[in-house]
């Protein structure tokens, strides 16, 4: 009965997706505007764990916290030609207040017209450089394709930072730095895999000189790209007119990078990544209840069984844990807050109190016993074993899904049967491949995402496509 | 010289706060939309904190974080009548996406009309109640009085907390919690006083049965109105179809409250009622940088100095400590962070380090040498201090700017040359005295801030304004 609840079978991705946000409480998708949804606290708490932890990296590598306004003004937004024009058909404007029109006012879609208009106030000389300012705020987007809960929305919650350099050595050195902040949270806190890739000519940011981002595979095979560094050259500072004078007294352009981690997306990720037939699956260290104590009662010792539960709880002061005391049977208790993903159960029953045990249990199905004064060295070494095990997990499944293909049936044939990543042999990730590019996309639904950064992979051989001699290597895949 | 810089001197009260808010890098004023400001770190850090300690109380009362859309559609915000009048002239409205005319969506002023609807799918019975939900977020409100950076603006950062109760009575409990969370933070750690009061009759929330908030008393004796309570009844339960079957599985309307710190505001009376002739003065805890130290560099001993600072540093790991190594003078260097508040200098020049000792400094000016092994302890000392002196004085000007006034040309005179809060006999704070509030109004600027919460105050005297036998007890101010 119980279980036929829960019944969540991760084979059928897209339902085991949108049944897990529904059962385990995270969002709410009845706000009756479409494209926006409601954050429920299971997902607020996570949310905010997520932004704590990428803010504190942000922070660590030079990154300072800034707050813009909402709303854009046409003359800033009008700047920057490309990214004026790669935005507007996105962009809500506000044109009325109270009863009056107003002169229009874009919703931030993202912030770079918001703030290199103050940059250009506020860079005066090199010593002002590097800036380095993030914002964690929500973003607005008019989005015309489908729109999935935490993935694609018309309002999504992001970090946004904007980083000016006097060189352009620094700034692509600042595009490694993203990286490794993504690597640091995204794999090492969030067990999250990912590859980092130059993305191709045609699929830049509008306005950057090129793009950078983080793509994990999600358990359906599809792609979806996380966190992204625009290298933005000077053409930004070119039209926001942010100069400084530098040590030779030379008023110059300096060199802009902009990341931004969508913090939506990536709790969607987590979720995805993690999760199994039984529901949610978080690590320790975020999961908003970190330990459910059940109580196992039965009427001749129920006394002594919640006086433990007290003195355990007492025990456990530096950790989030609850306990559960509601009348369902406890086969019921466990189902439910395995579905919620807490990743750790401690079971007491009359035998325990009386063997001064308790029965621990990982989100994982890990049990053991432990003696009550073994029990927080014991939970912090199940706690780190768990996020072990989930991340070798997810780094399994990760490979797994990277292929090779050697011809464009071989790459058709592994997209349609799995999904993933498949590295072929193309042309050129310049202006001349989108045609070929463009081919893939028409025929298989897949996408050149672009070439690995950091990492040189050269090749022999030819475009899977048209055959011309290349070396260059490329991932294909289909994405959300 | 240098002195000059800073010379920013409290009396002329709106002048030093424009100038603190510039010097000290605290907002940036030129983004190009009127009543839109751009929070810069020094801000944004403060913020910050302010509110991790208020959401750290509001959970510790059993409230959990949720984020609703920006954005609410017409029928929801036409809901409850009162309130959608009350809102609507300051109400941005979106009407368009791209080139596209959309259905227009309101900018939420404030979420009851975006929670709402949505409680009354989340509540179905009793045991679903209380639901006590927040968020931290930004609201939007098309003021049309003159703004003032914090305090008034068309974009400002708050908490917003809305809670449903089965009865009246745990509804009014909750309005007593909320000044208690008011008080914990406000006074207990921020440092700054306020009266707790009943708004008059005339000067409720929109929609609203009662409206409670905190009001302090800024350094030009105007008053500001803090964290506001509104008891809602089951006016929005009625309005929203919000119902509960009770044990009795009848089905009822439940008792609703919200409560609304404004952290923008909130930072403002923490800057004007602590700030000093010298600038910001900030306490340890909240104080993005608590620690100043300062090398007092001589050529001869400029190795040993270096040396013991980097010693002094690792000491202090716990506390947010920075070095100031520039080319500047100490004397200015003191001036520059003494203007920004930083709440602990420690200088150290050759004496000190052939003493093994530092000089301890707080920003009330206070001096002291210290060994070194001693300096950890000393610097919890001193801040603890430092902190019950600003709650002390600002205390004692707050007191200070509390008096009565038996008559109306007292009233008058009291308000004209010193400000503050008078209390004075009043006919009523029903509808009826809101004729003699008008007179107060216009021949004053004074405002009828309400009755205190939660004390009873009684008077046998007669209204000054109509003469009429009353004991009703209130307070007059000019307001913000």
């Amino acid at each position: 009965m119980v279980e036929e609840i829960f019944n969540i079978n991760k084979k059928n991705f897209s339902e085991w997706y949108n049944e897990i946000l529904k059962v385990s409480d995270l969002v709410d998708l009845r706000y009756n505007v479409k494209g926006f949804l409601v954050y429920k606290p299971h997902a607020m708490q996570l949310i905010k764990k997520i932004y704590q932890i990428w803010e504190e990296e942000l922070e660590k590598a030079g990154h300072k916290p800034v707050l813009f306004p909402l709303v854009i003004p046409p003359e800033n937004f009008e700047l920057e030609k490309e990214h004026v024009e790669g935005f507007k058909p996105e962009v809500f404007w506000i044109t009325k207040a109270g009863d009056k029109k107003i002169e229009k006012l874009a919703l931030r879609p993202t912030s770079e017209t918001a703030f290199y208009q103050l940059y250009s106030t506020w860079i005066r000389s090199y010593s002002d450089l590097p800036l380095k300012c993030y914002q964690s705020c929500s973003v607005y987007r008019y989005e015309t394709k489908a729109t999935k809960p935490l993935i694609r929305g018309r309002e999504f919650l992001w970090i946004e930072a904007h980083d000016v350099f006097e060189t352009e050595k620094q700034a692509l050195e600042q595009v490694k730095q993203d990286m490794e902040i993504t690597r640091k949270v995204l794999l090492e806190k969030l067990g999250v895999p990912f590859i980092f890739f130059k993305r191709p000519e045609w699929d830049k940011f509008k306005g950057a000189v090129s793009t950078y981002t983080a793509d994990t595979i999600m358990p359906d095979g599809r792609i979806l790209q996380l966190p992204s560094t625009h290298y933005l050259g000077q053409k930004f500072a070119k039209a926001f007119n942010i100069k400084f004078a530098d040590k030779d007294e030379e008023e110059k352009y300096p060199y802009q990078t902009c990341y931004g981690p969508g913090i939506s997306r990536i709790l969607s990720a987590l979720i995805s990544v993690h999760g199994d037939n039984k529901g949610l699956v978080l690590q320790f260290d975020i999961s908003p209840v970190q330990i459910i104590i059940i109580p196992i009662i039965f009427d001749e010792s129920k006394t002594e069984i919640l006086e433990a539960v007290k003195k355990i709880k007492n025990m456990l002061k530096e950790y989030r844990v609850e306990i559960d005391n509601t009348e369902k049977r406890p086969g019921e208790k466990f189902y439910y807050w395995e579905m919620k993903g807490v990743p750790v159960r401690i079971e007491i029953g009359p035998k325990d109190v009386k063997n001064n045990q308790v029965v621990l249990v990982n989100r994982l199905g890990q049990k053991k016993t432990v003696k009550q004064e073994d029990l927080v060295k014991e939970i912090q070494k199940m706690s780190v074993d768990m996020y072990e095990e989930l991340r070798t997990r997810a780094e399994k499944y990760f490979n797994s899904m990277i292929n090779d293909a050697d011809s464009f049936s071989e790459l058709e044939k592994i997209l349609k049967d799995k999904g993933g990543l498949v590295r072929v042999n193309f042309c050129s990730v310049e202006k001349e491949g989108e045609k070929c590019a463009g081919i893939i996309k028409e025929k298989t639904g897949g996408e050149v995402r672009g070439t690995k950064f950091s990492e040189s992979e050269k090749s022999n051989g030819k475009c899977i496509i048209c055959g011309k001699k290349s070396n260059c290597v490329v991932y294909v895949g289909r994405a959300y």
